[in-house]
């Protein structure tokens, strides 16, 4: 089965140059959901890039009756942020030039709507399909109206236009997946949101973090809080739903790198979850894996109190107490003092699942994360 | 007449070094109303530096009993800003670490009080004097709790940190005056809040946009907003009440620069501001200037629809009319074409207040504002 | 007449995208001299686009008669450089990656060789024109051997295949012209070498600096300096020889922008040339403009000796005195003392041709040139 | 035993804030050799800052008779470069205005001397102490006279200012010794120059590396150069002298940690060194370790020669044969293919000494290095 291969123009340099996006497309024998896959919207977080090169080699080896639906698939979705270099680093973490998180930049349909409530009550008795496509309409009429101020003479600043690109793939998919990695050195883990546990577990992942608190504007965000709004709404108005549309985030590992565990954690997590929901007609079963589930709210990341370099901190993957030791500074001056070593200790028990990889810190710059 | 200078640590580097901001407080023989003034909160916007020396120069001067109140005045109030290079040039815009705006990071009580109705109907009788000092100490109690989680071993980002110790200097001002520049190229004007038009035109400027339309978390915003809130609820609850609390931020001409008519206009300003407002006791009488509103709303920012390099663009403080063209780009392409050339037209009727210093623009780039 | 246009592909991008070099090549019907002309080498120097797009508009309304030999153009010719932010602005005077100027990297043969003695002596008794064919094909032949390299498993850093790929276009050239600006604010003057006087004035500009004192491995150097350190080996053997080969730097105004006056100093400068070389075979007569020639070595640059903001500098353009104020420094400080002036004045007479865009200067950081 | 600690003012930046350098200095009972160790020159080199701190605490345990001559340390000796960030990453590589690398821009006596040879012959019959406190001289005062320029109104760039501050600590030294790691992931090993295997044995390190090939301006080339110099000019004229004058460049693992074997491996190497030279007079003996010795020149470092995603590479720290597979690069395009993987196999057999962190590539990026 091969890929239809889509080449999208992106953005023209200054010296006239320009950089693409590209899409993988396999489209099934039956028509189904829209499950759509993108790697590296944040520079330094590359691995993913290798999940969708086996997702391609594993799907062009299947017959197109063994695809119900279609995959997308948009590797080095970002090539602003992928290639931007500091020297030999580069996290391409956010716009140089807006000085913006390249993953809090999407259009949210939820924020400019404001007749959710109205339009729920007219969907109250109608089936979940129908809600379905009535919603899905509204939310894909609403995003093609912002290409006339992207056509006007004063047009917009780029990350509108790269995130109209990018969502101009992804909105009427039924399953969103993007993969990321940590920024610094990280455990493999996934976010979710709201009601998801379920399908969350055939990612075959040991950790997930709820998505109770937004960052605002990332893109799984972006896809799922309509629908989450809509679900909510129609809760209050006495109807419980929940629609099969779901956005995940996979934190694959370590940033600048492409982990083969994680690689390889990703590329049968992603299988498994096809399996589940039917986009893969095989004859495998899809296994649910036990989690352990946090809050985000719960997670607590740890900031270096003082300046100097970090140092004995506990490894990546512990489990630590309250009032242990989890990294000391050893902090310089120019006061013609001794250089001396601080402590800091766990605020909480909890797993340390995210570490800085830079060991020199700023006062205020990121040291760990315990979730 | 001489000032009180206090220095305040502000953060340890990693090398040991320690930066500080340096506060230049003058204090009148009568106590009055506390008027609080920094500058250079982004890098690149220098200008307010030499306001505020000749602002010094010039209250050294006075008596004691020629000033009413304090005034405390804050120059290269963000060092890390101030200091930031890459190559020749420096917007010191956002932190390079966080990826953050220096200007949208401030603590903002509207955003984390649940209880202003509450509490607006507790002072709903009470005199405008008395609701003052209530609600200033509701803000000050809160903000007292944000040192908590910066002595907390996982301490905080260093951009809260540093909005901690900017607003701890600030949170009981009376007026709160923010000189900037534009990143670019800019004329004189001054942005303001729902009600202060009045005021605003002591400040002896041609032009004021008015802040219909919120950042998010910037200094003025989050100085004022807690108050504008409090005059919004006691409206609605039929209690009409301004209260003589003011925020303003001065745009003084082009970044990187202290452009000697900018900075004389600011300075003109400020004095007639506290002239005003009685802060300055002197023969002197101020003078109200005619300005030009607008809503920040009404702003149109014009961004290149193609790579490539302006050239005829129309000058900074044009009058330009719907149709009338604005500038061109010369747009190279890697395609085996000529170059060409590319008109972009005005949308609508407007003055052309702020041009992009760099002429070669990727797509998405800023190339001019009108208001 | 209608130029021959190659892309040619330059680098490929970690997302797989790719930038490119695009030639306009003008060809006249009589063979003759090859002139190549670059635009936009350092990053925000951009005037030179704007000359070379004028100068195609120019050479397309020719006849193919009205031109002997050929005009090679290169606008914005390097597009890493070109397309590199720091929020608004952009040196891209240095590659960020490797950390170097993107103008000192080039392959300079005089370093490689090591018998030009031996060679000089073998075409002591020949005619210009073979010693020219001879010493060309030495040249050439020793560049080619820099692919093996390139194509070796190791390959070569991404300023190496640069270098190759703009010299390839270049190294049998006989005038090489690069266009460049200040990078800040500067007066319109050329870099000349050794003997070039007479040339050298044909641009029609008012200043030309001599490069007495090389930088190393400049574009211009490494085209350049074999052929005058054949000529002084000649010399030193008895034979005086100056070989119709020419480099030239071009310095057109301002970075970051396309000055209309510079701009058309530029193309009526190369024309002028052009006609002066013959290879614009016109009716108009070429023009030698009197100039003022200094030399690199005697250029002197001030930088600030004390950190703090630039204000009072002297214009651009002006003529100074030993001990004439140049600028003055406002300088803040955070050990309790009120802010001051520092005065900085001449060491020397002569004229001010480059004056810093930012105002701001940490200690040792640039203020302006005077030659 | 205490040291004495100087704070020595470095640069005022824009702000007025200052940053320093901060010397230990532990003088013994006996006078004797100086040593000078400094750390930390390229910002995320931040092992040798342990390195030292241990020093110090294990030289505060000795009495002074046990010290012979003096050791001065210098941490964290570049504050610019250890404090830089781009988000999260810092190689504090290069000087980000000046566009160099800070360990390269080292006064080297040896490139403005021209009378070597003339003092050489008057030297030839002195004894060798003499001789060297005559050319130690020499360069002294030679030295000293870049002061002028720092003083002049025109003053010098910062890296001329900072090079005359960290020389002026280490010129008078006998041995010096510059703690650096990769910029990426390295072994560790050492840099040492002409004649100087035998001491080089002392630091324990399994590797060294002969400086055959220098750099240019480096802070080790720049303390010995002169001094190989006058040995080579001795010798051409017939007196064979190896001075007692040592400079040496330790790797200590990768770049932005303090690698708990690494910082072990420097501590010990240092104190045996100092062993051996007798500065410290302990009952333990210096021991001789078998070092395997490369040249420089030798190194073969791989770029890669596509744009893409490094995967499968040969671990750090692989004895590699020519041939062998060394990496593979996952490559993506823009032109409507699927994506791809190339191999890269080594040149010739060697040793993987460094291995860059960043997995992701445009074309001439670095890849590894070979031994």
């Amino acid at each position: 089965m091969i890929p239809n291969i889509y080449t999208i123009p992106l953005i023209q340099l200054a010296s006239g140059d320009r950089l693409s996006l590209q899409v993988y497309r396999f489209v099934g024998a039956k028509s189904g959901k829209k499950v759509y896959l993108q790697a590296n919207l944040h520079g330094a977080e590359i691995a993913g890039n290798a999940v969708i090169y086996q997702l391609i080699e594993f799907l062009k080896t299947l017959q197109v009756t063994q695809l119900v639906g279609e995959v997308w698939l948009v590797p080095v979705c970002n090539p602003l942020g992928v290639n931007q270099r500091s020297h030999r680093f580069a996290s391409g973490r956010y716009c140089v030039y807006e000085g913006k998180d390249w993953n809090r930049i999407f259009w949210d349909y939820e924020k400019s709507q404001d007749d959710l409530e109205e339009f729920a009550k007219t969907q109250i008795n109608l089936d979940i399909d129908t809600i379905r496509i009535n919603y899905s309409n509204k939310i894909i009429n609403h995003f093609a109206t912002l290409t006339e101020k992207i056509h006007s003479p004063s047009s917009v600043p780029f990350t509108e236009l790269f995130r109209y690109r990018l969502q101009s793939l992804s909105i009427d998919a039924d399953y969103v997946i993007d993969l990321h990695t940590s920024t610094d050195r990280g455990l493999d883990y996934l976010y979710y949101f709201s009601s998801r546990e379920l399908s969350a577990q055939y990612f075959l992942l040991d950790y997930g973090i709820l998505l109770d608190d937004y960052d605002g504007d990332a893109f799984d965000e972006a896809f799922i809080k309509p629908w989450l709004a809509l679900e909510n709404t129609l809760r209050q108005l006495g109807r419980e739903i929940t629609f099969d549309i779901e956005a995940w985030t996979l934190e694959l590992g370590s940033g600048m790198q492409m982990t083969p565990q994680s690689v390889e954690k990703g590329v049968q997590g992603v299988k498994n979850y096809l399996l589940h929901k039917g986009v893969l007609a095989l004859k495998t079963k899809a296994i649910a894996h036990e989690m352990t589930f946090r809050s985000k709210s719960q997670v607590t990341k740890y900031y270096a109190p003082v300046g100097g370099m970090v140092q004995a901190r506990v490894p990546l993957g512990s489990e630590v107490e309250a009032g242990e030791k989890l990294y000391e500074i050893l902090m310089f001056n120019k006061t013609g003092e001794l250089p001396s070593l601080i402590d800091i200790c766990a605020e909480k028990d909890g797993l340390v699942y995210d570490v800085a990889t830079n060991h020199a810190v700023n006062e205020g710059e990121y040291v760990l994360a315990v979730m």
